[in-house]
């Protein structure tokens, strides 16, 4: 595997249906999927201004999409990292498997969608941050 | 095909992590899975009080859940119809087919997330009233 730095991650756009409102599409067929979709979680209802993330994955990628309000996430391959505000539903980030993210929410609408093409798994997540450098100065990820 | 009234639409709860806000699953994993999902949307940003919908399909199951605020949803399968609020992640309807609906966005951070077992087909949609009428009254819709 090579290893995953943040040029890795990819910005993607959806198709944004607008007409009362937007009716937004994630692929998810054969010929439209941007990753295999294996798992759906949101996240919704935090605190404003509130972290969530601190973890990193050794094997799930994940698209991430902001619905609603603002999610500003710092991503770090733990050379470099660069911030992103997900404020419409019509912008993603794919991130590779080896990349630490840090999100926090700016207001309490805020609704992130994440779809994951690897399926809940403990051992999929690096918590603790001196575990990423290590891992990263020292394997493949 | 059995003919679908409103006794054939499932209430679903969904898993929710509650820790600084609520994280919810949503399980198309073979194991977990309530319909195959081959199509994703959203629908979001939505004046105030404005109704979408408004249409019924011929094959395509729904799993409709709302991430955020309130969306009231009307059910009719043209003999009855059935009111719900969805105003909580973790609560979900599976409408199958042949069910005519009607979807009020009760405030402008309500956020529709929609699961669907068929991928868009514009044949799918009933749009017409009377059309749908004649179906359920002379079909197996």
């Amino acid at each position: 595997m090579q290893k995953s730095t943040l040029d890795s991650v990819r910005q993607v756009t959806f198709t944004k249906i607008s007409d009362l409102g937007n009716l937004t599409v994630f692929p998810v067929t054969p010929d439209g999927t941007i990753i295999p979709v294996k798992r759906i979680f949101t996240v919704s209802q935090v605190p404003s201004g509130q972290f969530r993330g601190n973890h990193a994955h050794r094997y799930c990628s994940q698209l991430v999409v902001c619905l609603n309000g603002t999610v500003e996430i710092e991503l770090t391959d733990s050379v470099n990292s660069s911030k992103f505000d997900l404020n419409s539903p019509d912008f993603g980030l794919l991130i590779p498997p080896g990349i630490w993210n840090k999100l926090k929410f700016e207001d309490e609408n805020a609704v992130l969608m994440v779809l994951c093409d690897y399926p809940y798994d403990p051992d999929d997540y690096i918590r603790d941050w001196n575990v990423f450098l290590k891992l990263k100065s020292e394997s493949s990820l």
